[in-house]
């Protein structure tokens, strides 16, 4: 067997079978092995940026990497952007990155570029395999590295490595990395404070803390001591809606953040690192906590964060039984009616979502209404943009899709957002994905008019319009997902909408709503 | 003044005035900036990897700068994979890359990345402005690094040096870099060494030495002494068609490639590197020219090429009135009829191409015919994908259109590498850009198939086929293009083919036509 034959049977022996793709010439060697492995599904992305995303919303899902596999340092760089999210996100990953053999680099072809340095910012471990003999081994080091928070771990495949006879390992299974240990000290160090802090005390929770196992002992806790409860702006995964304990998400605008943080004596980080402002502004500050805030790790991400709350819970002499709020039923504020607004979007889909739903988030400024009612919507899983690279929205609903494909996935899509990854909806296509994408067309990329005037600019001129307005031509997403192969319609009423999202709720497959806003 | 304002007067200063741009907050100071200056054209592509296309177009055709305005380290990112071929293409180009204040780099925010890092590998010069007072000099800098060849230069914005109040430059207008003189040592050898070689000499031009006045002199070398004359596979620019000289283009596949450089025991560079193969294959060489061929470099990029051929052919003895074989019309071989073939798009091209046209081949498989035409077409400039990276045929034309208003351009793009920059279209739209897009719907990677024959696999299975072909659901560029807001219609024929293509090229403004192959 040849090195891309043993690279497989690694990745198979050891779980990872979902190959998220887009490979090249320097990768045919691997595409004839995995095309020997019918065991490994294999998912095409017309563009990277797709690949990279899917493989992050799939590893969102169910806590397992994907492979990418990615064609030399360009394709790479294409998947840069996502993979930039998933390292914020903090996922498992595997990408495999053909690259030249390895005789053949010093001769500078056209497509040489340094891929070690183009991973190294978006990755955690980068590795290049140093030919058929260390298939076996640089693979088992990948899995392991990318099982080992944070995860993106990035393997060089040289052509060489892959069409050279190898040996296929003794033991192709790895030992799975042991979470690390929560400290007690950490635990002890976290009840006194937040006793001290008699009431200005609060949990920033994160990753598993944010699921609802971990959010009912977190809500024990905040209901017992009136310990308020926070998750960050850009939430990579949280399970939300009636039944469960709703966390209030900072706010992204940073002077409505400094306010809900104002009176915060003790902040304790339950897998959050701390939080700061998402841009720097003139004369704010960066950090969110006031200067006399202490901030303390109960567990950093990669631990066992439910276990974490529990001890603290126990440590601070909580019972088990402690009651939580919890959220309600979406109050019928009545249907919203007549020309659809982004509220009225968030409204009806609030409402209408359907019992363990999946919530892609990358509606930037038209979503905003969704998160505080969703707390009130059916019991579900959301997703949001966790690194501000845009067009990750397409790509997240179609890893989740995949994972999942019992529930019916939601992406709540920004225009000039989604536009990056447009090619996505061909994917969800292709795989028949249970995926409703609803375009929030509002023809502009709305945050930055809104940052325009953070800056003093009240008048806006030709060359900032130009920059900032997406009107002319008008985006035609109808047009755009029938070319793609995805069924869509348009909605400008309320009512509209209501009876797309019904029809498209009521069938499998992928739809798109484009909702003018 | 602040320090976006200098920027913006320093690069209007030395001509830079259009900025292919997709800014986001962190550029707001910026983008007011160029707001108060409307002698800057800005224009907004929908993803990055448009707008560093796009400047490569412009910077081919004019040898000038454009601007690039890119967000932060997944912005730049987005674009680097066109950065990639424009860097292959070595032409002169400044990207802006916004980042964070400098002060607000060490909270880690969510969009924080290497950027320098991420710069690297496609760029020249990388230089990171180091406050308010600092964006004259480094600005200036930039520019003469962009016109230093090779020229890829970017330049780091952090948003506290954009808005810091800033002094302007006592002058603001850059001493041009001179272009290093050639060396008389290097005319001597080259002629010396064609005159042993006996008609196993060739001259490889590239860049200005393969535009028609340095053709025309290569060809009177080349007459004069039976000296081969060549390009390389990945043609950057060339100036093509009747009347003018047409070098032999290096094949693509290795096995013509060594053939056709097989008897030449000299090979003469003119601004080009030494031909390798694209890439490795197991048991193939990776060099072109055979192991007892003299390689010699007549003058390097960045030269006057022109001069030194020039020089050369004196050095050489050969008059300035030497006559030249100049390719002929194309030949009367009859207007293709029936079924729409990859072939008969290329003759029907070829034939019909207007006087002083600029084509864009992103054909790949299916466009390769056309260069063998195209020397008996009208008059035009002809430009490729110079570094494999794919997704450049879209926004390389728009930057072509955008130079050359007056001209049509002609895009010839296979269907698997539009959809990489698909969004272009938009932008084509947006700035009514005389560009007919010819789209060779082959529904697959083709290039790919005949990779996986040339490494032994003979019958493609189930995961292979899903990795290569893009038949399900099939691509409708029709309704992509509608939906971008681009005239479009699809071809099955050639009579149906031909006729829009006379339609195209009757009226002004973006037209893509969908020719079913």
């Amino acid at each position: 067997m040849n090195g891309a034959d043993v690279l497989c049977d690694v990745l198979l022996a050891n779980d990872v079978n979902i190959c998220f793709a887009n490979p090249g010439t320097s990768e045919m060697h691997f595409v004839a092995a995995l095309d020997r492995r019918p065991e490994m599904r294999c998912v095409l992305g017309l563009f990277e940026g797709v690949v990279t995303g899917a493989a992050d919303g799939y590893a969102r899902m169910t806590n397992r990497p994907a492979l990418t596999l990615l064609h030399t340092g360009p394709g790479l760089a294409n998947g840069l952007a996502n993979l930039h999210n998933a390292r914020r996100a903090r996922v498992p990953m595997i990408n495999v990155v053909g690259d030249h053999a390895s005789y053949h680099l010093p001769l500078d072809a056209p497509l040489t570029a340094d891929i070690e340095c183009l991973a190294a910012p978006m990755s955690n471990w980068v590795r290049r395999i140093e030919g058929p003999d260390d298939v076996a081994r640089a693979t088992q080091a990948a899995i392991h590295a990318s099982l080992s928070p944070p995860g993106i771990a990035t393997l060089i495949l040289p052509a060489d490595a892959a069409w050279g006879e190898a040996r296929p390992p003794a033991s192709a299974v790895i030992d799975r990395p042991a979470p690390p240990a929560t400290k007690g000290e950490a635990i002890r160090s976290a009840a006194e404070a937040i006793r001290k802090a008699r009431g200005r005390a609060a949990l920033l929770v994160r990753g598993t803390a944010a699921l609802a196992d971990s959010l009912k002992i977190a809500g024990q806790i905040s209901a017992a001591l009136n310990v308020r409860l926070f998750s960050e702006v850009q939430v990579a995964h949280m399970q939300r809606g009636v039944g469960r304990v709703a966390p209030t998400r900072i706010p992204y605008p940073i002077d409505a953040a400094l306010e809900v943080l104002a009176d915060i004596d003790v902040l304790v980080l339950v897998g959050a690192p701390e939080p700061v402002a998402f841009f720097a502004y003139p004369g704010k500050p960066g950090r969110l906590v006031h200067k006399g805030c202490q901030v303390l790790t109960l567990a950093a991400h990669g631990e066992d964060l439910k276990r974490a709350l529990e001890e603290l819970r126990d440590e601070l002499g909580i019972k088990g039984s402690q009651a939580v709020p919890q959220a309600k039923t979406v109050p019928d504020e009545g249907r919203p009616s007549g020309a659809l607004t982004e509220d009225a979007v968030a409204v009806i889909v609030a409402q209408k979502l359907p019992d363990n739903a999946i919530v892609c988030d990358e509606g930037i400024t038209s979503a905003r209404r969704f998160f505080s009612l969703s707390e009130q919507s059916a019991p579900h899983d959301f997703m949001m943009n966790t690194g501000g690279a845009i067009g990750i929205g397409i790509p997240l609903s179609i890893g989740a899709a995949i994972a999942c494909p019992d529930r019916k996935v939601l992406n709540l899509q920004a225009d000039g957002s989604g536009m990056y990854t447009v090619q996505g909806l061909w994917t969800q296509a292709r795989e028949n994905l249970d995926i409703i994408t609803i375009v929030f067309a509002n023809r502009t990329y709305a945050v930055l008019h809104g940052e325009m005037r953070n800056v003093g600019v009240q008048t806006i001129g030709e060359n900032a319009r130009r920059m900032l307005d997406l009107d002319n031509p008008l985006l035609d997403w109808v047009s755009m997902a029938k070319g793609l192969g995805v069924e869509a319609a348009r909605a400008h009423t309320c009512e509209e909408f209501t009876g797309l999202l019904d029809h498209a709720l009521s069938r499998h497959g992928p739809f798109l709503i484009e909702a003018v806003i």
